[in-house]
């Protein structure tokens, strides 16, 4: 008689080192907007995109922090899935890169600004190879953009 | 007293070489589906990607050619913004990133795969650096980050 | 009582951009001999060589344009395999390269010239790597040296 | 008694890729104005720089193409002279450099813009070494420049 | 009265070193027919390919050493032609490519595997610009390939 | 009542290191024409060139040294314009190349022989980024050529 | 009546990874005196240097961290100008130059060591770009060099 | 009875190449002040450097040429330390370096501009290696920087 | 009369970043056992491998952080020698190889995995030319490989 | 009731060019000893080390030779497996490698100096990829710490 | 009573792989002479180069192979000193770099042609570092040259 | 009757930048002697050198400058050939290597350091292509070696 309800997917919104300076820093490059703003928009943008490729809506949490060693042991919880803007992490970190393929973590990987346009030493990405997926450019909307294709990797909709 | 309607914003899609063969070709990097499915998704996911950034509905034009020229004579048409999956142009054609610069086009660029994980000439993208956005990985779900990035920056909760 | 008749193989002999040059062009790397000659010596080599390892004599289509898009569509057509020298296409073009591998048709890779003895930018090949096999330095004889090979790997003699 | 009256030389002015776009697109790398305005100053300029080493006024032809096939088979029609600026092919397109070595057309390349500034992979051309020679940065000066140099080289000036 | 015999070519079969692993060693890579099985289908491949370009059939010598120095001995007799697959020496013997040079002996390269898609160091050969030609990745079928080349060079088929 | 009279442009061409050699050395590369030949041409040329674009005959002064603190110093003269051939130190002298964007003189660089045929580190410059425009590759013919574009940076016709 | 009293500026002498070992660690390379004797010379030197440039007697901090995170935090403090000494982070930490560049914190950045005789990857450093300016090689002398560096900085003396 | 009076050192500041020009070339990356204002404000600074260290006030001498072998002939002359900004030749002559090396003169590198923020053949300097300390970025505080790390060099205040 | 009893060796056996995941995480690498694996073997083994070199049975600590400064502080005890495993630490952290070169902690570097078939970017350690040994390849056998070698160096059988 | 005796693995202990010199050479570099002491200290530590693992007392056949040739015929011999020091071959004996991986020879490559200490020429193993295991730094002491790893690799300690 | 009679020097003057087709191979690089010229010639001139530095007359000893590891084993014979034309071994045997700086023998690297005008892996030699001197690009007079280079360092007229 | 006295061949012996250094500076590298013993040695040597090659005595010049252009104009006067040893200028002045290859003139290039042992960038000489050959390493041998050889180079015992 009693139906199991649906369990709500575990979601982290991880930032890493220096993006607490987000909003207060290099407005010209990462935007005038900062960590609440970030929250505030995917908190209001989930359920829409969740609905979008049929998943139940999700529950968010979010985390920030510049110390490395946290950052890692954070991504050990039971997460259903990651978003992850690692920001100079991204580059020079092996060991992010190491702990998300070993942990095989379901994560997208963000970035406000496009590095394609920047220093060549931020084109490369330890962590890249190992994500869902990759989405950068686009500001905020990055992470509209990262949740939306996070979802459709934890969906149906995706196939083989 | 009358009321102007907001004209709709005029997206193209399209997809450059080879892309003809999508869902005939190598499945285990692309994934089993088509073109088709690519218009069917998109033509169903646009609306709501629209009414979360505060869009009206856009309307959608697909294109494929296998011929750059014709590829490139179709870009100078009217559009208010573009979802571009290149396919190998990407990474060869400075002629396509010189006409997509030239011609201002808000663009974004998608890719099926995790260039990532692939040939270090699949690194590079001639394209990237003029792009609104990049979103890559995601399989058919890098069409629906995309377009959700391309909205995001067609609308006006991008500032600066 | 009725026996089928075997099917002859369908080959296509590609070539591609500048090689409607061949004969005019530069003779001290290319010789003197156009493409008329390679079409009257592959005709003429291709039922022994067939014979050599137990192929029905195969019908031979001959084709060649400066025109990419062009080019790609005609690989589309069903072909049993191909002979292809792509000219200057070989060591530029990844969306050719990226066709062939799609498209899984068995193709042998040929040069004129001695690729090893000029400019870096011709010791790569974006194609060579999903080929049947390579042949070149020969002059014409690269042809023969290369149906050779086709024929080789069509039959049954190729074990594995 | 009848004297051979001197045929004029028979120039062809080539655009390139994206050049369709001058005098709409980044003017503050191009300048502002177009094609038109290039056919203007060169037949204005014309007969004085062939006077200046002592040519019959040649015949200027103007073309351009967004297609790479076309424009190489363009190439191959019976002229005596070429001004090329083949804009992003100059730094990607090994077809069209080897098209003019086996043409054996003497032409001179010219840029509007100094490459020397601009990104790396623009200081890098396949057809430079095949030129009569090479002009850049002057802006529409640089077809003046380059037609002077090329009426140079087809005059009795030269030696050697 | 008597007419003088046209003599046999002498052709030499070199294999350098580890190919007396062949068939035993890595099938994936190399196929499971050793040394034994090349030389069979040359001598019965050779008459039909020399026939096929007017030679009288050639005297086919057979060799394989993994000691360079006795190799590069063999290289010195009085061959007419050689076909080659030197191994691992290819890629890193300065030594051979010099005395392949050195001795003007005409030469074919071939080999079983394609090494365009093996490791980078594998895509270098010393001996490859002094070779009348080069044959690779159709396993077996590379010898064939190999010597229908090398017949045709030293055949009057070949022109300057 | 009285009208200013239009005082001529002051324009140096500069030859920098080893080209007292010219006309000596290399005909193969350089011609067998020297300075002199070059200062004749250019003083014929001269008023037609600058009549071409509307200016007054500008006055050209000549120069030639191997020492480069003297040529260096010889810079700071008041010139309205500057045809430099560097030689050697085109691709060695970051200080010539400072100097030049330090005092900020137009100039053009020109030379004789076609750089790109040559050897790999003829083919950057340290001066041409600061250069009005640079012309190379047509002999003597490139001096007419870098006049020409010169006069037309210094002229009126050049817009923005 | 009441004269505001000009405030002190606050100054951060920051060293950071291994820095603690310096006196006991490797004296061939970094001397014998550790981070007592820096603050120490530094103490005594500070008004001189001050006064040299007109500035009140700044008021120095210092400290030292193993943990890039304590440290990234600490430059986060309300500090007019720092003094840094990174160590090993200078050459790999990306984060702590994005978070100085992100500070927009006046800083010096400094080295015991001759950098430049030592191995490659010291040659590179992530935060120089961002430094007002950078002193290396004098040994202590660095930090008195770098701190009348700094001082000159934040003077009315630096001009534009 | 009679006390040695105690020599004063000889400090030879010297400005290289294009330094001649300083305040009158580029001043957004130079500055806007010359060389005299370089003497003025070292003759002004140097006692109180020097007395902060223990040394008796040096006698400063100040020297530019455009010419190297001028340049390099003055450091042969009897000095006891030397501050050298040696402009461009800093990254292109091997000779200057070599005598620093060869005369072993205490010397001190200096530059006005942030050479990390520059050009990468910037990065480089031949005689760095060589300097008792370098010191950059400060624009003229870089003068006062590398005078008070001088003086520290020659003091009794450094050890080993 | 009393005989002073040896003192037993203290080494210290440390893991770093990421190695908590060992036998959870990507076994086809690592294998699946895990850190306690480790111990147990390495507590079972040490006798008699120090025995072999006739040390007394050394004490032995374990240790594992993903945090570097608490890694690094701890290195900082007084260890008579260490095990390493750094993890992706060995790769990217120059603070850890220098805090060892420091120390001159006699330390022996170990890795589970065959670095060289692995990425480029694993073929480089920081730490490595300051070991006395380096042990990869064998799984946990690396940690009974390197305690040997490390028992070695510290035994008197090490000459000079 | 008999019951068969467990035979002894074979190893061989294989020393290639140049290791003649082993005590004579460079005692700097790699020590006073000679192939006898490695000898001896091998068959002295080899039961022990056996033990550990349990694994019966192997046989060791000790060989050496500077003919590369000679050197790849040993190793075809009938081994268990294999301790290598192949000297200079390791970094430029592709032949080596091949062999070695083709025989598929279960072997651990030992080295008595630290590699990544000397020059960058000796940090490239051609044969490390197919190593089971590898040792260096340790002088005779990478033996020991050689065997051991190769009997743990041996024994069934070993899992997956 | 009796006084010592001053031993000779003895000389080896060693030829590696393909030399021994000398005055046979190639002689527009190499000449038309062969080894016995070269033995002759030194021979000749031997006597008054040991003159020249006051040497008794050396004995000179004559030795070529194309066998590596016959040329290694030759070298350590008793040797006072050796003129080595090592030929392609010079760039590619590490193993021959390695046994002469093992051995310590005082030794000239000759070779006839002008490497620097040759292919770019010609430029670099393994053995050179090890050598006393080096001479090359004379043809046989490198011979002369190198001998009395080596006459020189092994008389006494050479200090420190 | 009368037979013409044969002329002295007219040698210049010309040192480049620092070396009037010669003996005082680092003689570690270089030697405790000085240009005067160079003179004295050569004359001494020359003319057995050039007895043993056939050679009239020639007449030497010495002659050194710190002025490249001095050096430069030197090379200009009439000499039968030169002995070079230029010092640094080697490795950075095309100048320098254009000017030899402009005048034709016969030279040897001397060393008197091993350069294979020091910086790689003195492995690169400009000049050495344009050499009749190269001599280093020997110390003040490396001209009594380059003297034999360029007498051998000027004597008609060079053929071809």
């Amino acid at each position: 008689m009693s139906q199991s309800v649906p369990k709500s997917l575990r979601i982290l919104v991880a930032h890493g080192v220096n993006l607490d300076l987000l909003g207060k820093r290099e407005p010209q490059i990462y935007g005038s907007e900062g960590l609440v703003d970030i929250e505030a928009l995917l908190r209001k943008s989930s359920p829409s995109l969740a609905a979008l490729v049929g998943l139940e809506p999700p529950e968010l949490s979010f985390f920030q922090s510049n110390h490395e060693g946290v950052f890692l042991d954070k991504l050990s919880e039971a997460w259903d899935g990651a978003l992850i803007n690692a920001g100079a992490w991204t580059h020079t970190s092996l060991a992010l890169a190491d702990r998300l393929a070993g942990l095989a973590l379901p994560f997208v990987e963000v970035h406000l600004s496009n590095l394609a346009r920047r220093e060549e030493f931020r084109h490369f990405s330890y962590s890249a190879p190992h994500a869902k997926g990759v989405c950068y450019g686009f500001g905020l909307g990055s992470y509209i953009s990262g949740l939306a294709g996070l979802y459709f990797q934890l969906s149906s909709l995706k196939k083989s």
